[in-house]
């Protein structure tokens, strides 16, 4: 009915609904949208709607809207609902979207919010804040099938379907032996072309690719990418399934992470998005900007140092810009490449010595081209042979040096296990800054008779 | 058996079986491998086993092995398969692998390549690569289970189950007319819930959420994302099915358009990985650096503009890289988060106004924290008040204007269909250099009598 409706139209029908009690009209509606879809309508609801359309509908569909909401407008919602209704939605949540939802709550908050919850799921929740951000234990759920080694395929159907409602992907589920241990996953596919009396054992995948339960996301996602898996399950220690992990916040992570990636490259600071107040993104990225006007500062006292040279050939000021600049830049640029290589690749010695190598040879390519370009710019310009040699030669050698220490840098800092992107952008930028005046300088200086 | 092998130990197995040319142990082990480890192990392999190992692999694991591999190593197999085994494995192959295997290949290598092909298969692929790249209809496949609309529950369930070896995800079926539209979609939970005897029909859902052929696939990414689909189907303009983008894609375009976003931002050209050439890597970042060498001698000659007054001053050059690099910085910061925000968000005219009115905000208090601070340093350092008021206010004022140039640049490139990432990083800090030493000279000049 509201196949082909806009956004608009449906909002208009719900307030019409809303109007007149029409709660048939209103359900048939709900039926109809996805969660985001019927999220965006609650927000798109006149506020004096909002609280009708929240006791309408039913608490399956309450939940699926709690979950696409920002986690303020979710204790929001959940306040609204009152103690009785809000812990029927909690217990419905996905686990991990409500250990999402806890992050960051007092411990007083987080225990009034799941004190009226079903214990079962209470404990898990819990169980999984405690797990270190950034893991796979913080983003698995408990929305999975699973079934002991020596049920029938008959049987592990028949688990299916009556889980079919709760469980989020249908795609695998996993055979576990007494102690709870992983031992196997049945695809869907497999069992729907087994033979029913077949045992689940006899059918079931052995070499079951899982994750550690604190194992890094960014490694998870990458092992989800790699096989192509809709779910993946992890398990603790000894090999007892906990939860799985599903590619839909398997996406989120990517995201996440090269964003965080971005943010650092940029030293941006932490989480700024176009939500965020003027004093709070202010607040996050003043830090990085203070470190590097103290940086900056060096840079200052080592002009100063040569000051002596610069009043003499005020010239050479022209090009302090432009080389600074260009290693800068160059030193950017070899970062962004092993930042990015480093999230989908691990690294051996080999690796690394034929990385640096290549980035030797990229700086020399560079510097060689863009060196002769400028010495022969400088002497136009300026009409002196020496001038252009200075530019040109410091040019070559700070392009050298850029290219490399924005390469080593951020191997040496992920081989501490540092994350390499703290090596953010700036930081390699200001380095680099330092070195080519140093560089620059030290070259003029040296030719100051001939200037 | 192979359940808890290290890679190492099934490299040696395959070897032992490949000697004693034992290939009913060969294919338990296969039988047990994913094909992301498979493909691992055929490259492992020493050279002189690798020629036997394709021999001894049956046509569909073939086929999984291959889609692994990166483009030069398909061609490098498929020679070797000859052109009977070669053409059974491209009919197996999934369409968009196919699709990006064929890319940038010649004309002449493809008709070769698909000469061979079934016509259906081979017509399915013409059609994909026919579409721009980066779009749905160039990532989409055809391995999805279709039924008419009279179909019942039983009739799509048996459909299923013989398309189940061949489907990549069974998570959804879609229910087309006559005319091959797209009318609705049934989950395969539905499916399981329902009656045998119902219409499908009856328990499909309507309101099919779908992506048109030429869809950007970072849009396709978002929309999946946000409805947390497996696949979607991908229909052209008269709502006729076409085909189907899987999850898996999906999360290769989410890392792809992410490296492409900080490839741009760091000005590092296209696609530079770990295994790139150092002839090509400098190739591909040198236009840029050539472009920005230029923009940097303008820097210079604004210097050289105004090198009277940097002669009477010279502690003035002290402070040029600090100001140059801040106001760089800021903008850097202002365009990671425009450029980041806008992969999740849709614009409107009230947003832009909101962001821009932040980022001033933000530019002010940034702008006058940083600039006091650097008031009073270069007060003591320099001794001089009316240097301290210069290079302050010079600060505040270039922190605003690098903030607001960060996000009405990319804003102004977006709103143009120009990808806003080209204002990449580096264009961006040269654009803030100029801008700073023109208000920096100029505030100087201003004042040059009382320095």
């Amino acid at each position: 009915m509201t196949a082909t409706w806009t956004e608009n139209e449906v909002t208009l029908l719900f307030i019409q609904c809303l109007k007149e009690r029409d709660k048939t009209t209103f359900l048939s509606i709900v039926d109809e949208l996805q969660p985001y879809d019927l999220a965006k309508q609650y927000q798109f609801l006149p506020k004096k709607y909002q609280n009708k359309f929240l006791l309408f509908l039913p608490i399956k569909d309450l939940t699926r809207v709690i979950q696409e909401l920002e986690q303020e407008n979710q204790l929001e919602v959940l306040k609204k609902l009152g103690i009785e209704k809000s812990s029927k939605v909690l217990d419905l949540m996905e686990n991990d979207e409500l250990a999402s939802l806890l992050t960051d709550l007092e411990p007083g908050q987080v225990e009034e919010l799941i004190s009226e919850m079903n214990m079962e799921e209470a404990d898990m929740v819990k169980n999984i804040i405690h797990y270190p951000s950034e893991t796979a234990g913080r983003i698995m759920n408990n929305r999975f099938v699973w079934v002991p080694r020596q049920c029938t395929v008959r049987e592990a159907v028949d688990k299916l379907k009556k889980f079919a409602e709760l469980a989020e992907y249908l795609n695998y589920f996993y055979v576990i032996d007494e102690g709870k241990k992983l031992i196997g996953v049945v695809s869907y596919k497999d069992l729907i072309l087994a033979d029913m009396h077949d045992k689940v054992e006899d059918i079931m995948y052995k070499r079951v690719i899982k994750v550690d339960a604190l194992t890094d996301q960014e490694e998870v996602a990458n092992i989800m990418s790699r096989y192509d898996f809709v779910t993946i399950p992890v398990v603790e220690d000894d090999d007892r399934l906990v939860g799985i992990v599903t590619v839909d916040d398997i996406i989120d992570v990517v995201i996440q992470e090269a964003n965080e990636d971005i943010e650092k490259l940029s030293a941006s600071g932490k989480a700024i998005d176009f939500e965020t107040k003027p004093l709070v993104a202010a607040h996050r990225r003043l830090p990085w900007l203070i470190i590097l006007l103290g940086i900056g500062l060096v840079s200052g006292s080592i002009i100063d140092g040569f000051s002596a040279t610069l009043e003499q050939v005020v010239a050479l000021a022209f090009f302090m810009p432009m080389i600074a600049g260009m290693t800068g830049n160059t030193g950017t640029q070899s970062l962004a490449v092993v930042v990015r290589g480093l999230v989908s690749n691990d690294l051996t010695l080999k690796q690394v010595l034929r990385l640096v190598l290549r980035e030797l040879w990229v700086g020399i390519i560079i510097g060689v081209t863009c060196g002769l370009f400028i010495s022969v710019i400088a002497f136009i310009w300026q009409g002196s042979m020496t001038l252009g040699i200075v530019v040109g030669t410091s040019l070559f050698i700070t392009l050298i040096i850029g290219t490399l220490a924005g390469t080593i840098i951020p191997l040496i800092l992920y081989k501490f296990d540092v994350d390499p992107a703290v090596a953010s952008g700036p930081l390699i930028t200001t380095i680099n800054d330092i070195f080519s005046l140093l560089i620059y300088f030290g070259i003029a200086t040296a030719f100051i008779s001939r200037l």
